[in-house]
Formats: structure tokens, C-alpha cells, sequence
């Protein structure tokens, strides 16, 4: 059965193309250059899919820096190295609806039904978009959305990290022998690609190998 | 106020355009290369943009031909000139859901809170990503997805033609002073940019204008 998996170069993406290549899927890989300041993590992507592997890997250009309105996607704002109320401005306005939109027309065009992506809503930054009921309700507009849909083949957005902890990622992704060396979770690295550890993404990537007990293979310019 | 609205370069977003610069929103347009064979609707969309006003029209790229799946996307599909049974070929899977995410990723940077598409479920080709389910639908998980929605500025797409025929979008169209001269609809125009006459896209814009008693500013190759 084949299955979009939208996989960003992250720990956690890395984590979900392992568990959907486990259940049995044949993966299709899709990664979106979007106009990210971190798009050194499009070569951890493509790492991480060739260590895990895919039927295919397709990389698309979407350019939501023209919108601008993140410090993900905006040169001029800075990425927040504290913790900071709220939703931070390191959340892209509508990402994972545009991303799951051309995972939804992808999968249709391959007769896939299933997709999948890594959201979680535990140990995150509060992006609306990474919530069950977002997920939910974007399932039932691709079911109304798509002609598959309406002929009553209806798509699964699978979630398999949604409810789980940093921690209970990393213990799952190395029992699947994911090599999270491979992954970039930094929002700004270095130009060589060294994480800066600072960052809300490094924060929560250190604590959960922390909480895990397990090295971090990651290499921070603030050890 | 700030609305986004979809054009396409076709006669049912300048009409939506109309509508929209009428209701008195500061318009801006948004039009899609996605990869169509007819990109002449993209200098259509300036021509109209232009004529009717608007305070920035955004041209954005995301090639959906890359994954193919309609005669629309890919070349080697051939666009239907007869009536056909059920949801044409012509279908571009997720087409709606996708532009949608991304006016929506827009709106949302703006500030704006209204979204205008262009869509209409009566003279239609029977895509379901033009029906009022799948709007609500959308709509509803766009409040969920996005930090303006949580924060309780709920956002509307608007879909002024929905419940009108083609004969009504045209009268409306004309009522407001849309020049349908500008505008293009047919799904295989010739490299010169004249329409074929003959694609469920013309034949529907054909009939309107039958319907309306307004000439025709199109010319056919096929008169």
C-alpha cells in the first residue's frame, strides 16, 4: 500500500517515514523547500530517506517567504532563543495546511488514500496546526475535497507521534533504527549546518535525548 | 478591509474580483503557475488585476504537473471536447485545497480575514472541490489551523458565484463593468492564446453569454 509521508529533515519526520515503512507502506517522500532560513535541513531530508528509504523522494518548491510573517521564512526577524508566551513567531502561517494540500493532491494522483506526518502535540511549540482537531478537521475537507473522497475512498492523515513526548519519540525512532545523526532540528544553524542549541526546536530536541537516556548524536555550536 | 482573492485569469474570478472591489475590500490577488497548459490565464490574471484594481497582485509558483493526474497538469492527457460522464479528467486533484492554503497563508500575513474563490456548483464540470461541503469544510479547518483563528478572528471564504448560473455571473459581471475581453477560459488555447471552442470550459462560457444575450467577446477558433 503506498503512503505519502511529508518528511522536513527533523527528528521527528525521520521518526514517522520509520514507523510508516514498519506498518508496511510503500513510501512515497515528500519535502517542500518553502523558503525556510534553515534549508539545510532539505539535505538531512534527503539523508534521512535514502537511510530509511522510499519509492520516491520528490522535493517541491513553494516559496511562503514571500508572504513573509515567521521568523522561519523572514530573514529580518529574529529566531526567539528564549522561551516565549504564546504562540512564537517561528510558526509559518498555514504551513502544514499547504503541505498536507499537495500531500492530499499527491497521494491522489498515486492512488494513495494514506499520509502521513509527523506532528506532535506534547512537547512542541503550541503551532495550531499541529493539534488533533486541526488534523481531524483537515481529513474531513480532504474526504469532501478530492474525487477519490467523493467515490467514498476516504484518506487517512496518520499522526503517530501526535500524542507522544519528545522522549517517547526518540526511544521509538531507535528501536526502528532511525540514525538521528542524519536529522536537523535546529531553526538556525551555522552556514556548515551546526546547530546553534539555543533555539526552542534545539531545546526541545536536548531535553528529549535527556529524558531518553540516550546520546545525542547532535553536534551544538552551545555544548 | 483586506480581502485575498483568487484569479485566475478566467471570467468567474473577475467577476469575484468585481464583487470583492465593490464590497469595498482592499484587494489582494493571487494567482497560481501551478503548471496548467493554458499559463495564457496568467497574463489574462494581470490584464483583469490591472483593469479592476487591486492594492498587490502575488504570482506564485508550485508546479503540480509534477505529480500529473488531470489533462490540465499533464500534456500527455488529452483535454475532452465531448461531455463526458462523472468528474472529468480536467479534475487537478486538490487543486481548491491547495490554492485555498496558501490565500489563506497570505491572508493571515496581511492581517486580512476574508478569503475570495471564484467557484460555482451549478454550470460546472462537477469538481468537487467547488462545492459549498467542501468550503465549509475548508473553512472550519482554517480555523483551526491558524494563530488568527485560535485567537477568535475566524476567517470566511467568501464564494459570491456559487449559487449562480453562468448567465447570472455574467450579468452580475457586466452590472459591475468586468470586461470579459480580458479574460480567458478555455483549457487549451492556442499558442496565440485563442480559445479552442470546444472544451467543457468553453462550451460552459459559450452558453452564459447565449443565456445572458451578451455578445460573446471571445473569439473561438471554432466559431
Amino acid at each position: 500500500m503506498k503512503a505519502v509521508v511529508l518528511v522536513s529533515g527533523g527528528l521527528d519526520s525521520a521518526t514517522v517515514l520509520a514507523i510508516a515503512r514498519r506498518d508496511g507502506f510503500d513510501c512515497y517522500a515528500l519535502s517542500l523547500r518553502y523558503g525556510q532560513r534553515h534549508a539545510y535541513e532539505l539535505d538531512a531530508a534527503e539523508r534521512v530517506v535514502r537511510a530509511l528509504g522510499a519509492v520516491q523522494h520528490h522535493v517541491m518548491s513553494i516559496d511562503l517567504s514571500s508572504f513573509g510573517g515567521s521568523a522561519l521564512t523572514d530573514m529580518s526577524i529574529d529566531v526567539p532563543e528564549e522561551p516565549t508566551d504564546g504562540i512564537p513567531i517561528t510558526y509559518v502561517p498555514a504551513r502544514n495546511t499547504v503541505f498536507l494540500s499537495l500531500a492530499l493532491a499527491w497521494a491522489e494522483v498515486l492512488g494513495s488514500r494514506d499520509i502521513f506526518i509527523g506532528v506532535t502535540a506534547v512537547d512542541y511549540s503550541g503551532y495550531p496546526d499541529c493539534r488533533p482537531e486541526f488534523i481531524r478537521a483537515f481529513e474531513a475537507t480532504a474526504n469532501l475535497a478530492t474525487k477519490a473522497g467523493v467515490e467514498g475512498q476516504n484518506f487517512t492523515i496518520h499522526t503517530p507521534l501526535i500524542d507522544l513526548s519528545k522522549r517517547e519519540i526518540i526511544e521509538q525512532g531507535i528501536a526502528l533504527g532511525v540514525d538521528y545523526g542524519l536529522t536537523v532540528s535546529c531553526y538556525q544553524p551555522s552556514d556548515a549546518g551546526v546547530a546553534c542549541g539555543r533555539c526552542e526546536s534545539c531545546r526541545l530536541r536536548r531535553q528529549g535525548f535527556e529524558a531518553a537516556g540516550v546520546a545525542d548524536p547532535t553536534v551544538y555550536q552551545n555544548q
